[in-house]
């Protein structure tokens, strides 16, 4: 099973580098998994810093502002804290709880890689909130912003146009802000979403 | 923000309903909401329950099944603990989090109530899993399934089709079952879903 989230690596000067990622966890999922799989692109900085220094951090969050700026490149550091067994203050204020990896094992059978990774640590802030429709069309309308370059204008306008009700009808100020930030960042690509 | 869940009443027999519902809650939500507010349906067992008696239990969960189910009338009751504020069983079992309701106010503009109640009693059995594109695909069905008496045959069958890769994709034998349990059910509506 694909859990969607966000993963904290480090990059080549001792920076956090943020970035959305599914983690694929065994089904059924155990409370707490003792490894994952994670597929970033072999292009990505993420793929680099794990290559580089073997570590990160998984964070399960329901903060979709977060996410959203994830996929695309624009999550802002404010700071973090360690994850117990590293200095490094890879874990973010937004995570609701969140797995310290340790790369076992990479493959590079294509574009994108296959990275087995042990986890070493876990931690909690707070409950996920639950199910909600516009956290989810946010999700959705991320995963389409990461892959913009691939998509027809007209499917990205379309999709956008679908998930909008959800977001105004179900969501609260985060979700639509969310929204707003996605839809904005594909209109700056020359996407104009609407 | 609306987050969705499963609410549980008693009837006139004190046997324990279950039905998918949507609760309004504050924005940005705390950490336990002081009040919520339902919208069922007058025509609904859900809203004769809650005028009659004015309990309930809001259950939070990322069991996909159970909510699939729910939304079509057809969970199936496998037994429950008291919320701690009364001695019925209206607490489920694939709970992660529950409130305890009483009904403070209940008006009736139109077919759907609203109902304010207030949070008596709350608690906790397990993490909510987090962001899975399949238990989402799996609720936007379940909805769709609890209108399929609405919607043309043809719109129901294309969102079907839709959803079904990321079920597929991202989801694990629950979220499957869930789904097949949906197209199972509006095929027996005589709404064939592919």
């Amino acid at each position: 099973m694909i859990l969607e989230g966000v993963l904290t690596t480090l990059d080549c000067c001792g920076r956090v580098h943020i970035a959305a990622m599914g983690a694929e966890i065994a089904d059924p999922p155990p409370s707490v998994p003792e490894h994952l799989v994670l597929r970033p692109y072999q292009s990505s900085q993420t793929f680099a810093n794990l290559r580089r220094d073997g570590r990160g951090v998984f964070q399960i969050t329901d903060d979709v502002e977060l996410l959203a700026r994830s996929a695309v490149g624009r999550a802002e550091w404010r700071g973090g804290v360690p994850a117990g067994c590293w200095p490094e203050p890879l874990v973010l204020p937004e995570a609701c709880r969140w797995y310290a990896l340790e790369v076992r094992r990479m493959e590079t059978p294509g574009p994108r890689s296959r990275i087995e990774a042990a986890v070493v640590a876990s931690g909690r802030h707070r409950e996920f909130w639950g199910f909600n429709r516009a956290k989810h069309a946010v999700i959705e309308a991320a995963i389409l912003a990461s892959r913009a370059h691939l998509l027809p204008m007209a499917d990205i306008r379309a999709e956008l146009d679908r998930l909008a009700p959800l977001v105004e009808k179900t969501g609260g100020a985060a979700e639509r802000r969310a929204f707003a930030f996605l839809c904005d960042y594909l209109k700056a690509l020359g996407q104009e979403p609407r």
